[in-house]
């Protein structure tokens, strides 16, 4: 399988912010024996690759900007056995066009983006749009798996640093990685945690009220205190940017005072549903690659650090996703 | 000291992504004896907030939007001991108007925003401004302050949660704050932390080279591998989404491609420059009222979490900070 090499934003961000390293440092790191984290990226063989499902991803058309920019954000569905419930609502909800129409009504700087239907929020005044029929109603304890088992936690922490395995965590007994996807655990259950550009379901105060009609994604700092207390039902791997620039909301709740400054979502579709759509794959966080690239990542990138922690958190590691072809 | 209502937008961030709290929710908050973090925010005693010196404002007003809207940027310098060598070269600069009419050129999604000279880049092709005389060249050896004394590391990792004193870090022995500031430290040396908003001192790959010719602000999850590479010298406290709601570069490095997308810079001053300047001032970290309100933060803040971790990290705990009046 080839591949294109427009690795996801995340692994740019490795560059430091001087930023302005000088092309003799390139040559610099070329030399050396130890590859940055994107190198080993780049480098991993097409079996630590694994491509997405058409089904798994989510994309969003929204209106062009004023000057005619076109805006489209793609999102990978969570994987089983997360959240699936809500996952099969959003594919529901998706095939049925509900979301075509609606608009982006809420930012939050350093927290939010929402998206969906505002009048789900019944101190809206809006009248909301019905759902569709088909709904599931999952309930609030499918915020976790629960492993059926006794799961041996390695306390990470006392290990005294970072492994691809299981990372230090101040929100759970052990934090790490499955199937491309930041998640944490104890003894009996494991969830997914709340990233930069992890798209989760709103819900009302009560916590088995949210269906889908309305959707976030995180645009700042990762707010832990979160997980477990929504469903995470996926990522934007593509195009996140045209979320996390949009202006702020400065209305009730963050959201826009004047509904014309909400912006038109165009369409949302699955790709299983459109004759050209785009191709997607990670990089395993199972693979030799990953927990090397992660490794170094830990370690320091290169020439550019003097001092290195030797650890990393969770939501820090980037998890590389690129758009596949044929 | 009376003051206005308007806390930081970290604040607003405590409200959940549903967000749509309803109001009845709220109500049952002001029952319940456990006030919120805001609240306890708002209701601590004015000898609980700490007002910002003028020469430790700096404000930066961009070129209005295409609608006419005005950007202004308040940061507040980073406080002694820390990167002083630094924060002197940006009030010479700033004094001699050095910044006027530079620009915003460089924007990273989910990472830093920069702005100066972009010509400082060697590879740039540009011509650099040239420094103005009386720039300080601070070694990399202050990118930390060294304590002169050996200082007692409480394991807050081992204590088994956060405290207002202490908090469990991946990155360091241990975390927690001085005077509004994340910082983080050692057995012998302290130093302040990437968090969402810091400012820092861009730098080319010698660890030597940052006169503040260029700075940045961190746009995204907390990149705390920068830690100790890099000076960090305040953080944005008003006017943030003027720059992480701009548009990000997809040139050379991030910046921008075409020059003319670039933000121009209409001014840079000090308060204690201006007339009309805004005060601020901050909830001391030091005080009863922050220890209060990180434990509530890092507890759980209302009704709408029906899990909580206990816990919480250095980056995630609202630093509130708001406009003071006589």
């Amino acid at each position: 399988m080839k591949r294109s090499f427009s690795l996801a934003a995340s692994l740019a961000a490795v560059a430091a912010p001087c930023a302005l390293t000088p092309v003799s440092a390139l040559a610099q790191q070329a030399e050396r024996p130890a590859a940055t984290p994107r190198e080993i990226a780049d480098a991993a063989p097409p079996s630590d690759w694994t491509e997405i499902a058409p089904d798994d991803l989510m994309i969003i058309t929204l209106a062009p900007t004023e000057t005619g920019e076109e805006r489209q954000i793609v999102i990978r569905l969570m994987s089983e056995p997360f959240a699936q419930g809500w996952v099969d609502n959003l594919r529901t909800l998706t095939r049925a066009r509900w979301y075509d129409g609606l608009w982006v009504y809420r930012l939050v700087d350093n927290f939010v983006v929402q998206w969906g239907d505002p009048a789900s929020d019944p101190d809206s005044g809006e009248t909301p749009r019905p759902l569709h029929p088909g709904m599931l109603t999952p309930p609030a304890s499918d915020y976790v798996h629960r492993t059926g088992q006794t799961m041996p936690v390695i306390d990470p922490c006392a290990a005294g640093g970072f492994s691809a395995e299981a990372i230090c965590d101040n929100f759970a007994p052990a934090a790490g990685f499955r199937e491309g996807w930041p998640v944490a655990w104890d003894a009996t259950s494991i969830w997914p945690v709340h990233c930069y550009g992890m798209v989760g379901v709103g819900r009302n105060e009560a916590p088995d009220t949210g269906s889908g009609s309305e959707l976030y994604a995180i645009i700042g700092h990762a707010p832990r205190r979160l997980d477990r207390n929504l469903a995470l039902v996926g990522r934007v791997i593509e195009g996140m940017e045209h979320f996390s620039a949009l202006p702020r909301g400065h209305g009730r709740m963050n959201t826009y005072e004047d509904t014309s400054d909400r912006t038109p979502i165009r369409s949302v579709r699955l790709a299983s549903e459109m004759a050209d759509a785009p191709r997607f794959e990670y990089l395993s966080t199972e693979s030799d690659s990953f927990a090397r690239m992660a490794d170094v990542f830990a370690a320091g990138t290169n020439d550019f650090y003097t001092v290195t922690a030797g650890d990393t958190d969770v939501c820090a590691v980037p998890l590389p996703v690129r758009r596949a072809s044929e």
